[in-house]
């Protein structure tokens, strides 16, 4: 079987990355916000999966939450271990309508080509929507593919407590996700991701598709610091043991002391921050902050928290706090499959787009389906780098031309024996 | 009349620090919460009116809810400009027992002993509760001593809405306390408060009584950075607006590039922190905080609020941010009457207490009054220099031998003809 015939809907994918991007839309904020596991949530999984059936896709749902959609194969032999092309739905708050979901309907609209041909291929295709990819409310994010690539007890993360204190086990059941699949029980030949690139890199320099062959290693901290509340009026500067002042101390040695170390490669962000009791006039006793570090690589990334690590030690001795530490998150860098990589390159060049080969900056799902099978990703272009935020663009002709790359790339590896 | 032989009921001075500490008492979080014009603050005034009539005070509310009992004069000249001892009775959230009430209540112990010896005064004692010294729910703070000195209009006041939406004057009628007297139609002829330090100076330096001789001058403001939201793992450092960096490097300067400046007199405390959208992995489009500068010198408080604004350009060039600032509130610092102060001296010296001059860290309504008459304020230890917090605390013996240097001190003013 030849499959240079197939070709995408291209109109049913932009209207599907539409209809998605409605389900938890926030009028008055801007975006939508389907936190993983919330009502709204149900309602995008609930969308996926009737457009799943609509193209007579074997629907199966595992213990914790992956929503799958199987194209069979042509015989029994090319149904063992298929082609996956997976991504994620649930969203940040007030995100944008291409974060993850791109990669999921464009998957859905490489199967639709198959479909639309009337053929079957080689190799079944397996479409799939990770649950928990952001994280927002249960940790760790990339929940669903850790756990489908074994990283994570199924066990674990069903007993995950939510910021809101709920347990990840029970709303999955609430919102009848809770299903039987043992995950990791069907092992994917290869992985293929489409993504936009959440990042300024392809925009800046002219690229249509950016090559994923590797993705930073990405350390995520808590940090916790006890001082001692007081007045802000009558105590002196050198009897303070200011827990708002220790946090904001180490926020900024993250940039001037561990960026500045390294500031081509290594990234430092503090995204939450809370003092207690939070009142104008008392000095904070307490200050919690998280600390995301990332580098593409893992010598430097491990001395990006050894600076950080040293700066707690003099900043707890100087101003007389303690400081607690909780990892929340630890991955290494990961180093995509070099002929999935150049399967990519080859694609693109033929159709003529502008390319390059990249890191992956944010984390995704394909770094866990890297640990059980060969895996790659596909960027488009973010306009202005903007992502997790209701301005989230890529051009339409991007986001078309970055899923005839995937279709491509998909028959390409279809077109070989199993 | 010679009054020499007056003395305090030091039990009953106690006990109604007990009695009324435990009005609106908080058994799970600890101390109590009287937030001006609460249900718990009514009654918290009535009961301080009750044992106003219990000496059978002439017992008066004015416009803004100022609550007064005047010990009359033996005659009708020494009616007309009174010695005012005064303080406050509204409370912030899980207070201690003697913030402020300590005053009003060692007032009446004043009154207590002229009654025990059955004695008139030269002139007349008017001891004040003073409206809503806190300000917890409604901005100024030490609102009911301004409008009392003329530095804010009673309808300004009235019209003031809480961080609940309430207006003050309603708020004021539906408590029972909205009265018909003029603020500031009596002026005193000289003001004393009696207060517990809220800092650590005189436990650390072993003194007894802190003879007040002025007042730090107070300056807030509310800071906003906009910067821009992004991902944390793909926007280069070099192309990030991120707010919460840039709040953290403006607190951080505030102690190494402010308070460094003139660190024996200039406090900074940034007690308040908020960051949007708050998410681990998204760098802050905004981070709100709020700034509170003091010094006891307004030249060198200028000077603060100089370098901070400096810094403010210097950070929103560097980081391409945007930063907005509201001036919540600024106080000139207070002199107060170096007569009244020394007459404090000179009675802590006789009793042989150990007692130093000092400036007073925390804002009071002493330094409202001062603009209409002389002032000045006695201070008493507080235990490792908490306030603010259930564990605020002054030994017994403490708060008496205050009192009875407030009592010593009334007594001499009054042996003068009037």
């Amino acid at each position: 079987m030849h499959t240079a015939s197939l070709s995408l809907d291209t109109t049913k994918l932009l209207e599907q990355i539409q209809t998605l991007g409605a389900i938890g839309a926030d009028p008055a904020a801007g975006g939508r916000t389907r936190i993983a596991l919330s009502d709204d949530e149900k309602a995008g999984r609930d969308q996926v999966a009737q457009w799943m059936r609509d193209l007579q896709l074997d629907v199966r749902v595992n213990r914790i939450g992956n929503l799958f959609g199987i194209l069979h194969a042509a015989t029994a032999a090319g149904d063992e271990r298929p082609l996956m092309i997976g991504s994620h739905i649930d969203t940040v708050r007030n995100a944008g309508a291409l974060d993850g979901c791109y990669g999921v309907l464009a998957g859905l609209a490489v199967v639709r080509a198959y479909r639309a041909a009337g053929v079957l291929p080689a190799r079944a295709i397996m479409i799939g929507a990770f649950t928990n990819e952001e994280g927002v409310r249960f940790q760790p994010d990339m929940m669903g593919s850790l756990v489908y690539a074994g990283g994570l007890s199924v066990e674990e993360a069903l007993d995950a407590t939510g910021t809101d204190g709920a347990r990840l086990g029970d709303e999955l059941a609430r919102i009848g996700y809770a299903g039987d699949m043992e995950p990791g029980s069907i092992v994917p030949h290869e992985y293929l991701e489409l993504h936009i690139e959440q990042g300024p890199v392809l925009e800046a320099e002219g690229q249509l598709i950016g090559v994923v062959e590797n993705l930073q290693g990405i350390s995520w901290q808590r940090l916790t610091i006890h001082g001692t509340a007081n007045h802000a009026g009558t105590t002196p500067t050198r009897l303070r043991h200011d827990a708002g002042y220790a946090a904001a101390a180490i926020i900024a040695f993250l940039r001037e002391g561990v960026v500045a170390a390294a500031p081509e490669t290594t990234l430092a962000t503090t995204g939450t921050l809370r003092f207690e009791p939070d009142v104008v006039n008392v000095i904070p006793r307490k200050a919690t902050f998280t600390v995301d570090l990332r580098d593409p690589d893992e010598g430097r990334l491990q001395a990006a928290e050894k600076r950080l690590a040293d700066f707690l030690s003099e900043i707890a001795e100087r101003e007389g706090v303690q400081v607690e530490t909780e990892r929340l998150v630890r991955f290494k860098p990961v180093t995509f499959d070099a002929g999935l990589a150049d399967e990519i390159q080859a694609s693109a060049k033929r159709f003529g787009f502008a390319h390059r080969r990249m890191t992956s900056g944010a984390g995704h799902d394909a770094q866990m389906i890297a640990r059980i099978a060969p895996a790659a990703m596909i960027f488009v272009p973010s306009r202005e780098g903007i992502s997790h935020n209701p301005r989230e663009h890529t051009d339409d002709d991007q986001l078309i031309q970055g899923a005839q790359v995937l279709l491509d790339v998909v028959q390409r590896r279809l077109a070989k024996a199993v």
